[in-house]
């Protein structure tokens, strides 16, 4: 474990008990949060750089701060280690696509840190999709807020969006072509705690809304997937009520679709919370992760999955900065047609990003 | 009561028992709701046409659909009748104009339907932001979901953000100079079902984020106010816990406001509900309605806060089409101002507002 | 309506918009009351005695003061009306005898304010205990706290209790054979405040727990019951999610039933709300009395069900008295039978621990 | 740690990351337990016998089945050995005053595992008592519920009353002076899943109730405390919420205490709920017990108050197979008193309804 902060210590608490795992490694610049972490976990080895560290172990989980999760997991990766990276797994794409195309190169394990698809409950929320129980998809939002942790190198889009994204994604098995964002920061000058994505899903319909805050005095944690025959609501914080499915939907008859005034009638049934058989996604993530590297076994998160996410938070970025909706980088397809969005739109004004306070940060490209 | 659908019986209910009100008379265009109001509620006498009911009654209730607010309470008004007219109190901002210009020319009582201002919990709210318990309001989110009612004649914006509007005008004591909107369709194909809005109170210094839905399995109800000495939130479902106030909080040096990596620490205190004398908002509103024509008393949601939340409706509206922020046209000054933002803006794409399905409407003025 | 205090009030709002009411009549002994009563409910017409009002109307509601309802009740049978009495129909068994007798020789309608018997809800709750949904119910238990009201004439048993009495004998379509009861008064020096009561349904071996209270901090309406397939919890206050039924058991093979320790197995499946058409139960309550009234329909809480209700709490209060189980008298045929067990109890004292499968263990030391 | 099961292997988990333990080594009879252990937790050191764990020792934990609790921790303080017990410390008062002389003797730490006595939101509602806020304690209730576990060798009462009673005594600083009970099997032919206990406080005036049950389908761990001045719940699921203080009362004027019908007010004011700052209950104890071994510092639940709570138990028992209350053994003083209760009890019959104030009303016909 490379990293030993507040993920980092979750990851050598979990580690310790990861069947497979002969020693657990542990480092830190920081020499008092090592020794921490000697103290709490005794059969956690401390090692004095990350060099030794690279050279003794199979596989790395890298904690770092996410601005330098591309120079870290690539050192990692170049001294034959397998990697999970946390999320985001780099803060630019392009240290993204380094670190995926390095592993790929090596023939190395690359796993994104992304837990909540090693969350039962998500499983079960895709399960529901895939399954057609909830009909089309037709609209998603999610709510992902609390009261800090203003950290690291990041705005709150970059530490809490990821896992909207990668939620998202997962349960819907695509990916965004287009992506609108606001933000608006408050407690500090220039880094935004707060943070609403439009998420455009062109392939399938849908539209998807996504809202992170560090400014908000309550813990929440909800996914609401919408569909034409049945409505869904992840809530990860309701113990054995975390998936309700509503049998409740509008009914507009084909002719009505156009019709004004609408004329719908409701269907309005009963609810159902589906029994889940919960364990702690860390401790699934580290099963598959030393799975992978032991048997080969592959990772739904894979580097590619990271990558997907890392396009998506730079295009928002990108939204906030130009004051409009961005198309998704997806690849050498994408990079052209992107390229003219970023040029004309100097006009754009930065007028979608307010603080209140007159932000410091530049607005443009 | 001209119309007597589920509002205006909810009003025919709540002036049956209002002390002030001798007689209550309503009409309806649809003869057969008209014939179940008077059998459900024997007290309340029909009228055979809206002109008949006008030279009756001293007060009217308008609670037709949102498109005939202005035609029909512009007939009220000439007729002399003071008048109470749901919100929002017309579909454009000339006829809202036109109907507070009318009650103002001719000295009557003009009141807008904004319930919320009548609401305990909502003046409870205003008091914790006016007596300084907050600080500085920095952030607010309102959440108005359910599933349905579509209706009428207007989208998810016009139906249910008018509350949150006048909620957010009424507890900040101010109003919002720009606006930008987020809206979708899904059921049918043109009317927008899901909405957020982004308001900008530039004059305090806050932005304030909206989400309304007719398409959640869920009835939310949230007002969450952010300040920098505590967070409120107030659920209007939560019965004795309506207003819970936060004594939480982010504490950043001054001169830890621009440095990067943010150095933050929390307050993390208790949290307090005080106790509310909750009364129907509606029966509270009905009363300063009679009251008003009676002694002459001053409405707090007068013809004014009604006009400002149209404004700022048909700004949002705008901001849809145009894909863009817009000002909020605020009387004379703004008009001019107004004017290049709309004529620039042809390239602004209406991508703002996906359906999933080719929208039918078209982008742009 | 007779008696206009804060039920017999909810009476006249509702009966204001029954179908087949012509005129509502109230009286109350307090001038005060009735005075604000014409004054809030203006098509409601004051009596100038009971006398009078007796003459004028085809039904009566007895709301008066509990000690009051044989009286009253009488009284009003006596002058040929039919009639509906508050809970608890009456303070002694023989009172309660009295109206039904009376009630049945004239041939009126006589029903007992069991409002909960007209409340969807625990319609529901009875249809998936009648449909085997839950299979064989082996336990229930209910709570119904609040903060006062400390009124009237009788203690918190015969205030309350009369509603999970009068539910667990409709969902279970049976009554109880024995009762024991624990109360203390704390607020007031002999007028106790919080009852337990543990009730033997014998011919079908459930027990079943009550708890009342007038003196906790919170509003609680819960009733649980425990079946060999599933369980159920009906929560009056829990909106669309007032019944949960849970797929859930302990599963014991035939054999380990008796083993030691006992080697069990629990089935832990999924939860669900069916969606339940909710009307105010007091509503539906009226129209079935006028339409007994008027039809000679029957109604469901009949005065032998009032009865039955009253000869519990007549019980329980004896249980007080006597710290042990009493049982209930059930008319002529048990009234024999019940002497011996009152008195040679040495048998019975075990009966502080029923389960319904005769316990293996034996009584006393 | 001796016993491996569901709270060993919490004990093992705890104590891994507890400053001042050098080595953790663990035992269990079933081979299989103890080879998992050693699987899950590399750093924890398998026995091969007891004797050879209580050789290499200082502190034991006792975590067996209960009815083995007493043999094994007298063994434990034969060798020497420091011991945390379990609830309950024994399953007979001979046993548990054999456990407790046993220590005295020989000067060594006896802890019983009475973990709530080490939540810090216990100990907020203590010092809620203790500093005064909720006033005069009036009423207590307790409820503790879930599916299973049907567990060992002991029935509900012995498994899940042990932390109720606990909790009481140790918030209220004092301990009852006698107990009904009321209990019942239902999934077991003998082994009772539901119980109720009633106990009385006579030195303070205070009457409790306690409902446990293993045959719930929701997971509850409720305290309500019911004060002169205020009112607070303790819900250990409730997250930020654990303690909730509502300023409520009721108001009987001094005179109005034996009025008959009561003229009751109510105070109705606001709810708090402190910051408390949580910590796992189970790690604060483990260092407790490491302390009082290292630096000999006070345990708070020291074997005295196990051996307390034990008695509590086996008069709740004997309440059980008597039909009646039973005072509480408490030490050479009691013992005498009380054996004339259990010979000739017709003078402990009223017992069944205290109020802490002397009932006015006679006991028994």
């Amino acid at each position: 474990v490379l990293g030993c902060g507040y993920w980092g210590s979750k990851h050598l608490r979990v580690l310790s008990s990861t069947p497979g795992v002969d020693r657990v490694v542990a480092f830190d610049r920081d020499g008092d949060v090592l020794g921490a972490v000697a103290e709490r976990w005794p059969s956690v080895e401390p090692a004095s750089s990350l060099t030794e560290l690279l050279e003794v172990v199979d596989g790395v989980v890298v904690a770092t701060p996410p601005g330098t999760h591309g120079t870290v997991a690539c050192a990692a990766i170049e001294a034959g280690c397998h990697v999970l990276v946390e999320k985001p797994i780099a803060t630019s794409v392009a240290e993204a696509e380094a670190i995926v195309d390095g592993a790929e190169c090596r023939g190395l394990v690359l796993m994104s840190g992304h837990t909540f698809e090693y969350n039962p409950a998500v499983w079960k929320l895709r399960d529901l999709i895939r399954g057609g129980d909830l009909g089309r998809v037709l609209h998603a939002s999610t709510a992902r807020l609390n009261l800090g942790l203003y950290r690291g190198d990041v705005n709150v889009l970059w530490d809490l969006a990821p896992h909207d994204i990668s939620i998202l994604n997962y349960v819907t098995s695509s990916r965004p072509d287009s992506v609108s964002a606001w933000a608006a920061s408050h407690a500090h000058d220039t880094v935004e705690d707060v943070a609403y994505l439009r998420l455009h899903y062109g392939r399938i319909g849908l539209v998807a809304h996504v809202h992170v805050s560090w400014l908000d005095p309550r813990k929440v944690r909800q996914v609401t997937v919408v569909g034409s025959r049945k409505m869904a609501i992840y809530d990860d914080l309701a113990g054995d009520e975390r998936i309700k499915v509503f049998d409740k939907g509008v009914v507009l008859e084909p002719a009505a679709r156009q019709a004004i005034p609408p004329t719908a009638s409701y269907r309005q049934g009963g609810m159902e919370c589906p029994h889940i058989d919960f364990e702690e996604p860390l401790a699934v993530e580290a099963r598959a992760f030393v799975d992978s590297i032991r048997w080969g076994s592959e990772v739904v998160s894979d580097g590619r999955s990271g990558l997907a996410v890392v396009r998506v938070l730079a295009a928002a970025e990108r939204s906030l900065r130009l004051g409009r909706p961005v198309e998704v980088d997806d690849g050498d397809t994408c990079r052209a047609a992107e390229g003219p969005a970023v040029a004309g739109s100097a006009a754009g004004t930065g007028a979608h990003r307010y603080n209140g306070r007159l932000s410091g940060r530049a607005p443009g490209p």
